[in-house]
């Protein structure tokens, strides 16, 4: 069964950011992406997209936490038990990220991005561009997690006032 | 320099299909994805989601296509010559496909899915939900983008009269 066989990634380059712990998540920040010098002219083309998905390797999580198979979103345990495919954890048994980000700025062999919530020095293995495809209108979501969006902007919102 | 590590991955399942050629493409055909039975448990909740982002290893792309880094948009010469980072081509340093999917159903280690546009026995590496945030409203994609779309639109049209 093909399923058995290892495949085998070399990266194509690797994120620079002074972002540590949760500062990774801020959406503001910008990154880095360090292309390996050889790959520069695939970067050929890219200034004409505003968004890039961005797929990275979470080369921190160790093999036993990959292999838990089911979370609490977010590590809250008032949400419930779900399996690692059906939420956006880097708790699953390949760490592969995958974020969309906004696309800034292109030198040589590095590319600025706004939104990657990868830590420094972290594996990329591919960039592709954003399009319009990518864009689903109806779609369905669990209810936890319309209830975490609902936290979050009345947060915000607390924040403001 | 961490970007010259290798990264080894195992499939968490195969694609089962008996769509041919460029039978693949067809976005209303639909897919199994056999899973690895002892990761049926990272399945659960999956059925709360509409769409999906699978993941999958393009196993048949020889080495040397693979590092071309540059492609004319579906292998046509009247397109411009575009960076494999810059293009959804399947001819990039590392062949990972990224296809969204609508979710159908799951059965046991089977999930059934509509819109995979991978072979029969193509290895999937990682199977992600499709959430709100992943839709991004303000876009930009380049012109020759656009352009395929419209012939796209054209032909569809001059099909139906």
């Amino acid at each position: 069964m093909l399923s058995e066989e290892t495949i085998t990634i070399k990266p194509v380059g690797y994120v620079r950011t002074n972002a540590v712990g949760d500062e990774v998540k801020d959406k503001t920040r910008t990154s880095e992406i360090i292309i390996n010098p050889e790959l520069i002219p695939a970067l050929d083309g890219i200034t004409n997209y505003s968004h890039l998905y961005v797929l990275f390797w979470m080369h921190e999580i160790p093999e036993e936490k990959r292999m838990q198979l089911k979370v609490h979103p977010r590590g809250r345990t008032d949400l419930p038990l779900i399996g690692a495919f059906a939420v956006r954890t880097n708790l699953r048994p390949n760490p592969i990220g995958l974020t969309i980000v906004e696309f800034i700025s292109v030198n040589e062999n590095v590319l600025t991005v706004r939104g990657l919530d990868a830590f420094n020095n972290t594996p990329i293995i591919d960039i592709k561009p954003y399009d319009n495809w990518d864009r689903i209108e109806k779609i369905k979501v669990p209810m936890w997690w319309n209830k975490l969006e609902e936290e979050k902007k009345k947060n915000s919102e607390l924040r403001k006032n």
